[in-house]
C-alpha cells in the first residue's frame, strides 16, 4: 500500500521503516532533509496516488494543526490523513470537521511501543469511521506485532488519542507503583538486594509486566539508578487524563497522585512547603514575640 | 528431598502438589482430615528424619504464632522452620528469636502466584541465612517456574516477607492504576469497545503485563462487571506497606491511595462524607436560620 | 449609590437586602416576578441612571453568558457591568472582550459568605482595572464586613474569580481533612464524645476556625450526622482549581483528593473497584479454572 | 493547687508559668539547672504533700517511658500522673498498667496551642477516669482559655492523645490545603496581591481560621517566603493519625497527602523519581540500542 509520512522522528521514522520492511511504499517529508524522501508536504501530495493516506507523526499542538491546516489545502476530496501523533482528542474533533469541509476523510491513531516498535511493532488504537479503518487496515496490520493482537478500532473520531490518553494516564500509575516500591525496599535498609528481588519478580509473580523488564533492565546497567536525577517529565497525556477524569466526574487518585510526583520532582524548591514551614515557624514561636490580636 | 507441610488449603496444597510433581516427598499436615497425610504436628515431626525441614502455610498472625510456639517444642535442634505465609516481616524476627533459643533455624517466604502457581510455578522471596537458604534450595527451585527466575534471597530474617510486602503494594497500586483508566473510558462516552481496547494493549504497549491479561480475562467472562460489585477486601500486606513507609518517611501516594480505595469501597455510608454533606448544609444555609454567634 | 442587580436568589437576594440596608439603591430584576423591581433587564437599564453599574449574580455558564450578550446590547459606552456569580476566569476574559467593543466596562467579583453574608457581611475578591475598582468601591464596602476586611483587589479581569477559586479548593481540602479526622475518631472506639472533642477544639488549638464551628453546630443539630447520607456534590469550583493545578504543574494532592472523595461519594458502585474485584477473582482463582496462554 | 512539673522546656515551662498566674502552686524539674525548683525528680515528690498530683511534660517516647519508671519507683498509692506530652495513645495503656500495679492513678492529657498558649490558654483533651478528671480539674481549667471551652474529657485512659494525634492530623491536612492554594496562586501569574487575598480572606469567607491568621502574619513578616526553604519536619503525630487510620480501614487521603508532602520536602533526591525517571529512559530509549529478549 502507498501512504505519506509526514515527520520522520524517532517514532515516524521507525514506523516508516517498518512498514517498508512490510512491503509497504512509503514517501515521507521531514524538516529534516537528511530523512526526507521529498521536499515539501505539496511535493508529497503530488507523489501519491489519489485517493492519498497521508499519516502525520509530529508533535502535538501548533505543528499539528498546522499540518492538518496545509493537508487542508493541498489534498482532494476522498484522500484520508491519519493522525498518528498525541493530539487532545477533543482536538481530533476539529481536525476531522476541519477537513470534512473538504471531503477529506480523518482517522486518529494513538500509537505505543517506544523505539522498541520498529521491532516488536506498535500497539495501535484508531478512532473514526468504519470505513476508514478498514481502508488503511493495511497499514494498521504491518505496524501491529506480529504476534496478532496491539491493535483496536476504539469508536468515532478522537476516540483513538482518547484511550491512548487513558493508556499512558494507567503507565503513570503503574510507573509510580514500582517507583514507590523500590524507594521503600532502598530506605527500609533490610533488603540487601533490590535489583535482584526486582529481576526475581519477572516470573511468577502478580506484577510481572513489560515495565518491570524495563526497570530491570535499567538497574543492570546503573544498580543504585547514581546516573540519574529524580526528575521526570510529563508529556501532556497525564494531564490530560486527570482533567478528563475531572470532567467526567471519575476518581483517579492513582493516576493523580503519579502526575502530581513528577510535577514536584521538578520544583528546584516548593512554595507549598514554604508555606508549611511558615506556619510551622509560627505556631511554634521560633523568633516571633507575640500575635498582634 | 523430604519436607513436612502445615497448611494444605489453596496455597499449601498447590504448593504441595508442585513439590510431589518435582519428585520431593512432603508430608502434609492439616485441620481438614480428608487432606492430610499425619494427625498431628507431633506426628508429622515423627515422621521426617532428622535434620527437618518444616513449610509453614497457615493463615498470619495467631495461627501461625501457635504453629511456631508448638514446633518449638516438638522440633530439635538443626531442624528448619520456613515460614512461607503473610507473615508481618517484624514477626519473623520474633519468630526466629524463639525458634533459636532451641538451636532450630528459621527461614521466611514470600510466595506469589496464587492458583496459577501449582503450573507456573511460584515467585518465591527468602530472608535468612545464606546456609539456610542453600540447604532449602532444592525445594524453593522446584517451586519457582521452570523458565528459571522467580527466586530471591532478598536479605536477612525478614526480608523475604518484607518484599512480597512491598510486592503487594506495588500490586495494589498497578490494579488501581487499570481501574481507573477502565472507568474513565466507560464514563466517557467516547470509547465503544473498553473490553477490546484493554485486549488490544496486551501487545506492543507500555502496559503489557499479567495484571492486564487477568483483566482481558474478567472482561471476556463477564464483558460489563454485572456479575461484580465494586467491594474489594484488603489482605493485609498493602497496610503493612503503607505503615512501613510512613515508618520509613517515604512518600507512597499510589500505594495508599489503592488502599484507601478499597476502605471506601467496603463503606455502606460514608462518615466522613456526611461531615462535607453537613458543612455544606451549613454554609449553604439549607433550614438553618441563624449562626448563634 | 445606584445600582441594578440581576438575580435575587440566595445569594443576590441577601446580597441586595444587605446593599439596601447600608443606603445604596438597588433595582432588582429576577425571573421571578415575586421578588422583582422591574419586568426585564430593558427596564432595569432604563431605571438606572448613567453611568451605570449592573452586578449579575445568575448561575455560571450559560445564564452569565446570555447576559453579558444581553447587556452588550442595552449597555452604553461607559457603563459597567460586575460579574459576581461563579464564572471561570477564563470567561471572564471572553466576557470582557464582548464588552468592551461596546465600550462598556468590567470587573468579576468572587463573593464568599454564603446565607450568613447578610448579616456578617460577604469576602469579596475582585479583578478589573483599578478606575474601575475604584468606582464600584462603595458597594464592595457595603457587601464586606462591618469590622473591615475582607476585601481585595487581587488583579486584572479573571484574577477575582481566580482567587475565590482557590478559596473553594482550600475550602474542599480542610472540609474533608475535619471529615477525615471525625471518621476516624468515630470509628476508633475510642473516643467517647466526639462532638464534644470537636467542640473544645474551638478554643485555644490550632485548628479552630469557621468551618470547625459549623460541624460544632451541624452535631449539636444531630450529633450523629443520623439524618443525613455521605454524599456531597461539588459545585464546579474544585474541578476548576484542579483543572488549574494541572494547567500550571502545581501539586495539589490534598485539594485533589478531597474532590475526588465527593466524586466517589455520588457512587451507587464504583466501575473501578469492580476492576479491583474481578483482579482479585482472577487471581485468586475462585471459579476459574485455568489460564488460557 | 499544689502540682509538680517535670519538663519546663517550651511548653512545659509556659504551661507552669500559666498555671502560677492562676494561684497554683507549682514545684518544676528540669534537667536543666537554670529553670528548675528542685534538684531532682525524687526532691520534687519529697516537695508535694500527698496525695499528690504530677504533670509530665518531656519529650515522647523513652523520656517519658523513663519519667513514668522513675515515679512509679517515687510516689505512692493515690498519687495522679498526667501525661501531658505527645505519647502515642497505645503507650499511655502501658503507662497506666505501669502505674497502677502501685496504685498510682494516670490521665493522658493532649495539649494544643504552642505558644501562645501561656497568653490564651491551650486547647486541653483528657483520656482516663472521671474521678480522676475531676480531681485534676482546677489545673485543667487554669490552663484552658478564659473565655471557657477548650478542654475535654475524651474517654478512658488513651483517648486524651487519640484526639489530640487526630487534631494534629487535621491541622496538617488544613496547612497543605492553604499551601496548596497559596502555590497555585503564585504559580498562576494571575493574581497580583497573593499577600492581600489572603488577607482579605481573614473576613467573611468560608476558610477563616487561625491557621489563616498565622499565614497573613507570616507573610508580613516576609512577603514571598523569601528566607524560607521548602522543607518540613513532621513530629509523630501525623504518622500516628495515618497508621490508626490504616489500622481502623478508615480513608484519610487529606492528611495522608499532607504527611507524603512533608517527608518529600526532605528528600535532596528521590529514590522513586529516579526510577520513573530511568523507565522513561527505557522506553523513550535514549542510548538504548535493544531489547534483549
Amino acid at each position: 500500500m502507498q501512504l505519506g509520512m509526514i515527520g520522520l522522528g524517532k517514532m515516524g521514522g521507525n514506523m516508516a521503516a517498518r512498514l517498508r520492511d512490510k512491503g509497504h511504499e512509503v514517501v515521507g517529508f521531514d524538516f529534516n532533509p537528511d530523512v526526507r524522501d521529498v521536499d515539501s508536504v505539496a511535493e508529497l501530495v503530488e507523489r501519491l496516488a489519489a485517493p492519498r493516506i497521508v499519516w502525520l507523526m509530529v508533535p502535538a499542538g501548533e505543528p499539528t494543526h498546522s499540518s492538518i491546516r496545509e493537508l487542508a489545502g493541498l489534498l482532494e476530496e476522498g484522500d484520508l490523513v491519519i493522525e498518528g501523533g498525541n493530539s487532545h482528542y477533543l482536538d481530533d474533533r476539529r481536525h476531522a470537521e476541519e477537513l470534512a469541509r473538504r471531503g477529506i476523510e480523518y482517522l486518529d491513531a494513538g500509537v505505543s511501543g517506544g523505539v522498541w516498535g520498529r521491532e516488536n511493532g506498535y500497539g495501535i488504537m484508531v478512532g473514526g469511521s468504519a470505513e476508514n479503518v478498514e481502508r488503511a487496515r493495511p497499514i494498521f496490520d504491518a505496524l501491529a506485532p506480529d504476534s496478532g493482537g496491539g491493535f483496536v478500532h476504539a469508536g468515532a473520531v478522537g476516540a483513538g488519542h482518547f484511550v491512548k490518553m487513558v493508556h499512558n494516564g494507567i503507565e503513570y500509575g503503574m510507573m509510580q507503583a514500582f517507583a514507590e516500591g523500590y524507594e521503600l525496599m532502598a530506605a527500609s535498609g533490610i533488603v540487601e538486594d533490590v535489583p535482584g528481588t526486582l529481576a526475581s519478580w519477572r516470573q511468577g509473580t502478580v506484577v510481572r509486566s513489560w515495565l518491570l523488564d524495563l526497570l530491570v533492565r535499567a538497574l543492570e546497567e546503573d544498580p543504585g539508578l547514581e546516573r540519574l536525577r529524580g526528575y521526570a517529565e510529563d508529556s501532556g497525556e497525564g494531564r490530560w487524563t486527570v482533567q478528563a477524569a475531572v470532567d467526567h466526574a471519575v476518581p483517579a487518585p492513582v493516576i493523580t497522585a503519579a502526575l502530581y510526583a513528577r510535577f514536584a520532582s521538578r520544583q528546584e524548591d516548593s512554595p507549598a512547603m514554604k508555606v508549611i514551614a511558615a506556619l510551622r515557624n509560627q505556631f511554634g514561636g521560633h523568633a516571633v514575640a507575640r500575635r498582634e490580636e
